[in-house]
């Protein structure tokens, strides 16, 4: 794209170029739910997006690059935690959200697991998308802090103890879904950080 | 094999077929650790072995049938679960086997993980493999209840709670390994299942 003299104005958002990203990526969700990863191709993402595969070699060149940049994409959506008034209702918001995204099928994220395990591009993107998403839960805790509800307390491991149960039980374990694990898992964390364990 | 008249002796514990089982269990194993189950073939298992293709073939039918075989035999080893004389104790033994077994390269633990987004027949060996261990850990809680350690307590939400966040960290979020993480979550879990998280 950089020897079409058109290339820069594009580029702007909204422009072409971001046009062609989102048919892309949005065909790239697309194969990934119905065929998952195994079945994802360049080929098959062009003509779905209606893009010419040229154009998807040079800008994503392998089904890593377009499973990297699906990802990364995920990440800048304007995705806000809950804000529920409690730090017991807030962690059973975030779980009751991951609960959804793990059950509903086809699973994006549940496809996205799978692919991070035989593309590294993929699980490098996974890795700092999961990264941001529990950075920015931490203000969950703060304002527990804040509300006096915890002491001073290391978030990330709290957050860490409330959600980790729900990947491993539905991505890990393949347990039948429990409609009652969102709060359970949110309630241990809470207890747990009340007792101290998270205290720095 | 039934065609066989000497099939019928052949079966007994250490004889030609429990023979031809181990070597083709261990042939999947190297071969799982080396390549990753999508480089694991029914041929290559073979002649790793030094078994013929159609015994391979007969006996497991395909690469499905290999990966589950191999967990199913996971299962039959005599595992005990820790006995420390504590249930923090115990749990931080047991959080450091899994640990080890996640973070030893190649590592066959994240090699069957990965394999079981790909095999139905993988994936079902593995959830009755895990329902199993986390069965025989369940004595780790009724001790510590049995010492007074704990109130009786659900024995299966408590061993989640203190091994998920090995899985989330080492499998799904790719952390860096922490040494300390294998105690701090046992000592997590202790503390919400002393502030009667998982109390029945």
């Amino acid at each position: 794209m950089t020897d079409n003299p058109a290339a820069t104005t594009d580029r702007r958002p909204g422009g072409r170029t971001a046009r062609v990203r989102a048919q892309v990526l949005d065909a790239v969700r697309a194969e990934l739910a119905e065929r998952g990863h195994e079945g994802l191709t360049m080929e098959g993402v062009a003509t779905r997006a209606g893009v010419h595969r040229t154009t998807v070699y040079r800008r994503w060149h392998d089904v890593g690059g377009l499973l990297a940049d699906v990802i990364d994409a995920a990440g800048e959506t304007d995705w806000q935690p809950p804000d529920t008034g409690s730090l017991h209702g807030d962690l059973t918001a975030l779980n009751e959200e991951i609960q959804e995204s793990l059950l509903v099928r086809p699973s994006f994220a549940v496809a996205l697991v799978a692919a991070s395990f035989h593309s590294e591009q993929a699980a490098r993107a996974q890795t700092r998308l999961w990264a941001d998403r529990y950075a920015q839960c931490e203000i969950l805790v703060a304002r527990a802090v804040a509300r006096a509800e915890l002491p001073p307390t290391e978030a990330r491991a709290l957050l860490i103890t409330a959600t980790a149960p729900l990947y491993h039980h539905l991505v890990l374990l393949r347990s039948a879904p429990d409609p009652h694990l969102p709060e359970r898992s949110a309630a241990t964390a809470v207890a747990a950080a009340r007792a101290g364990a998270f205290s720095l």
